[in-house]
């Protein structure tokens, strides 16, 4: 089975000038078949307030209205994925930007309303895995932002961790695929202020005591969730960590099952 | 060789609901291999009157500064080439959104300052065929937006009427091309308020002619130069008329030799 190496790359990574050109270098470097999947909530709500409008949060999420998304969408789509893909051209990685729409690459629904409205938010149902195949085999480099679309000319805003996984649980069907979550800290912490505190290895029976416990942090678990059920759907190897994880073997944290 | 045409859809079908829905579904409905390249100046000159930008004009030119190249990138690759694939997707049409960075695509100069610097501004330099013959081989519709980069990082702004012929051009090579320009006038007009003064074959010396008496105006010449360049460039056929032209055959100017 050849390889694929998905990468997600948060929003904080590529809001910095210089962290943003050091990841791009690593990930250009990056050998074989691999896909980028990014997110930018940040910018997005940079560009919401320059526009006057208020952005909405429950319990954590954004909710998306419908002038929200389309700040999403020239934000996500436009901006920052056509900036990522020529910076990637100028490093000799030929990268070309998808949302789901583009080639039908993932469909989703607009997730039902029961306590909350979450407005144009996408539940993947669907990775075009042959489109992805093909653009591997010709040695393009998938960079995919974190946009869907219902298959009736509905955009929908999804969360881009989950983006990374369900791409890369899709993709397992036809590659051993490595899925990296890069961000800001070392891995999973114990104690998100001290760097030492990481665990190494992080098993589904570990994660729900430290759930349970209340010792992960609210951030986290969405990820989390999101690198087991990954994990769990057949991806060979799913890894937490910092950027330089791409060129070198620093600790991290290693989902295991 | 293998057919393939290649649709210029103007910014102001795009930006009046109706008249793209019906446009997309012509579209839609051509059989074969496809491009769309589309415009949307007007929507990114409101998207930068909302955020408090000065668009600035130098003879019907507009300039390109930092700002506005952002809100181009915005605007055209995201909000109305995502929107666009979306709709396409919906009828049925395989449509994947391209900007000239993506896949390299198309690449560019930013242009020379002589007497004025036009900014971001970008004169393609070469067309990536082989990506658009992959993506016709494999079912997909390119939809092309009109920026281009310049292969050091740089996304740069490109008239969208010159990138369909250039493309058209480059990909005569390996097709017949038919390049259709579809606007809201049934073609060239002697009288710009007369329909019944369409011309429905021009030639390049009748175009010299009409530039030289003037009665060609302003905004046409820049089209009708993109036009003959296409032609004279291998092209096989080159239309300008009104989008029921992608349906049947009505009255429309036929560029000649």
């Amino acid at each position: 089975m050849d390889k694929l190496h998905i990468v997600k790359a948060g929003g904080n990574l590529l809001e910095d000038s210089s962290i943003r050109k050091e990841f791009l270098q690593h990930f250009a470097e990056l050998e074989g078949s691999k896909i980028l999947v990014h997110g930018g909530g940040k910018s997005a709500t940079a560009l919401a307030e320059k526009l006057g409008l208020s952005v909405q949060m429950v319990e954590g999420r954004r909710i998306t209205d419908a002038a929200m998304l389309e700040v999403a969408v020239m934000t996500y789509a436009g901006a920052l994925n056509k900036n990522l893909v020529a910076e990637l051209q100028a490093l000799g990685c030929n990268a070309l930007g998808l949302s789901g729409a583009d080639g039908n690459a993932v469909q989703a629904v607009k997730r039902p309303v029961k306590n909350i409205d979450y407005g144009y938010v996408g539940d993947v149902t669907q990775v075009n895995g042959s489109l992805f195949q093909n653009l591997c085999k010709n040695h393009t480099v998938p960079v995919c932002c974190a946009l869907t679309h219902d298959g009736q000319g509905q955009l929908l805003n999804t969360n881009a961790d989950t983006m990374a996984a369900v791409i890369a649980q899709r993709l397992s069907e036809s590659f051993a695929v490595r899925l990296t979550y890069c961000f800001e800290k070392p891995g999973v912490l114990l104690d998100v202020d001290d760097i030492h505190s990481l665990i190494p290895q992080l098993t589904r029976s570990r994660f729900e005591e430290l759930k349970a416990s209340g010792q992960i942090v609210a951030g986290m678990l969405p990820k989390l969730t999101n690198c087991f059920t990954a994990l769990e759907g057949g991806v060979a190897q799913v890894r937490i960590g910092e950027i330089a994880l791409l060129r070198e073997s620093i600790p991290h944290t290693q989902i295991v099952l």
